[in-house]
């Protein structure tokens, strides 16, 4: 409290980041959903080939280089697209852009139960009036429970985070069809972690009131360089420019471009490095399962894991990071008893599952 | 207007920047206050000596290097510094942070009458309230204006944007002073292009309620990097730092924290553009004066110039963009007599010397 402060700003509880380690502090990082990859290559070639003497200018509002990298990869206008700082900043702007103030209506925003721990965040930033739909069995989404429910706007995290599930193209178009009046959001951020992975974009034609969000942070292995975007019809878009305009006309800086648009293009690596995460998410799904843990079918670079009785999720995530090697615990009552695992390299989660069966095995002998 | 925007966005008229020219346009760039010089040659060695793997990785959330570059050239503590997303979203995060919206509080922000026209943007999207403080001749800022006049907060850029004027450090401790439960913004943009400039980081034991904006965009030629910083005390930093973690956690990326870092700690390059800069500056205001045009003394690196009666600013304007040369008029009445003109290189100025001149000739013969 500050009597400097706002009373929103009194009022609003930050959002807790994953811990990030001390430079140079040695541990294996499957806390926050980062790719083990490096990025593509021809990152650091566009690095190597970028003119420093050029940033003394001002960079292009509109980030058109990856812009037009989107527009060509996914198969949408550019006027459909919009890049901003992360897709923290773009959901942070969809909030802000599409949702009503509590002080303009009596609506709510619909969120799942258990989502991006962002979102509520969000909602008491920009005063919004939150309202969580309950999940269903093993943590399942409904799309039935989105519909004949007033609201202002929609969020979902598809896959869901920190859940891991998804939902089909079938249920978000039944979600969008259920609420024309409000923009539903679908954030996917951890999108193409599935073998046939059907992104919403495929609905845009269908549906105006569909915003679908992603980042490079994680398919593209470029955490590191805060490029997220949203896909949407030209109005949501325009919405969206006219919020970037009255915040900060000029996110992305000349580097991040040059290094967005040489990421995204290379679709090719982009592919292989899913290949590979998908290969090492099985192999550490099948082994955890196999020490006793449950969890979801996963379709993001994560598991939502429960831990075997003789060990709480809690004591576990302390455990082993004691030794070094971090993973994501949520207090929260419902999701306490589970760890949130990023996939790692394969050789990662070999050390990951070692530790994990020393673990069991000490709680066993003790 | 659009059913999706929510009432904000559909009553908010966003900023408009001044214009960018097309890729591989040519033109003389006097529009956007850029610095003509190139970034330091600790930039390029940054840019050469990154890892580009790390990318994959989070950025630190702190931008810890650029926070210690700073807190070790200003001489404050790091905890008395935040690092955003170009001076815009710093400032952007001030108004969100310290100035209470319309809804909450009877009372107003206090702004100079002709400013940065971000200003009353923030002011509609966050909805507060403005009152504009009229300045005096030749656009004085006259402190004791912001004695007495009930409000919430105060923003002043000093130098003034687009006039060109500075105010003392004793006009702005009488203004901190007078307005001891208010946030007083003092927005540094154009700082140091003086040669004796007193930046007001030196106020801050005295003035808990003082908040110092400032950015590497232009004395530090870095408007492509987007690095802008507050520097205040740590119950306002900390009141920042809490609408970060609200919006965007990881605002600069991994990139932009190792060139901002040796761009600050350049203290020696930095002094020499600034040097040039001021004497070029002098010629161009001479050369100006000889012609006819009359301007207050700059602090900053742009003059607010009047053209002679022979020729109105618009004209002038039109007539130099068609020439391929890029200056900033503002249509707003009590400003649209004059035009805000960027300090290029010498080769620039002398180029848009002769231009003005034939301009003027233009008129006279015709």
């Amino acid at each position: 409290m500050s009597k400097y402060w706002n009373k929103t700003i009194n009022e609003t509880t930050p959002y807790v980041a994953g811990e990030q380690p001390k430079a140079g502090e040695k541990v294996i990082k499957l806390n926050t959903n980062e790719n083990p990859f490096p990025p593509s290559p021809a990152v650091a070639k566009a690095i190597a080939e970028f003119d420093a003497s050029q940033l003394r200018l001002y960079p292009d509002t509109n980030a058109t280089p990856i812009v037009n990298a989107i527009s060509e990869v996914e198969n949408v206008k550019p006027s459909q697209v919009f890049v901003g700082n992360g897709s923290d900043e773009v959901l942070a702007l969809c909030f802000q852009t599409f949702f009503e103030k509590a002080c303009d209506t009596d609506l709510p925003v619909l969120t799942p139960e258990f989502s991006y721990s962002f979102y509520p965040v969000y909602e008491e930033f920009y005063r919004i009036r939150p309202k969580k739909i309950p999940l269903r069995e093993d943590f399942r989404l409904d799309p039935s429970d989105y519909k004949g429910v007033p609201n202002c706007g929609i969020a979902i995290a598809n896959p869901n985070a920190p859940t891991s599930r998804a939902i089909s193209l079938d249920d978000i178009a039944a979600i969008c069809s259920a609420n024309p009046d409000s923009v539903v959001l679908i954030d996917e951020a951890y999108a193409y972690f599935e073998e046939n992975y059907e992104t919403a974009v495929s609905l845009l034609p269908r549906f105006p009131n569909l915003c679908v969000v992603r980042t490079t942070s994680k398919s593209y292995s470029l955490a590191g360089i805060r490029i997220g975007y949203a896909i949407a019809s030209e109005e949501l878009i325009e919405g969206l420019l006219r919020a970037r305009d009255s915040f900060n006309s000029y996110p992305i800086d000349r580097l991040a471009q040059a290094i967005g648009a040489a990421a995204i293009s290379d679709t090719e690596y982009h592919a292989k490095c899913r290949e590979e995460l998908i290969k090492v998410r099985k192999y550490t799904a099948d082994e955890l399962k196999s020490l006793g843990f449950e969890m979801p079918e996963s379709s993001a670079n994560f598991l939502f894991a429960k831990p075997p009785v003789c060990i709480s999720a809690e004591t576990l995530y302390k455990n082993l990071r004691a030794k070094g090697i971090l993973v994501r615990y949520f207090s929260t009552p419902g999701i306490n008893d589970r760890l949130r695992i990023s996939i790692g390299t394969k050789d990662e989660m070999e050390e990951f599952i070692r530790n994990v069966r020393e673990e069991i095995a000490n709680v066993k002998n003790s």
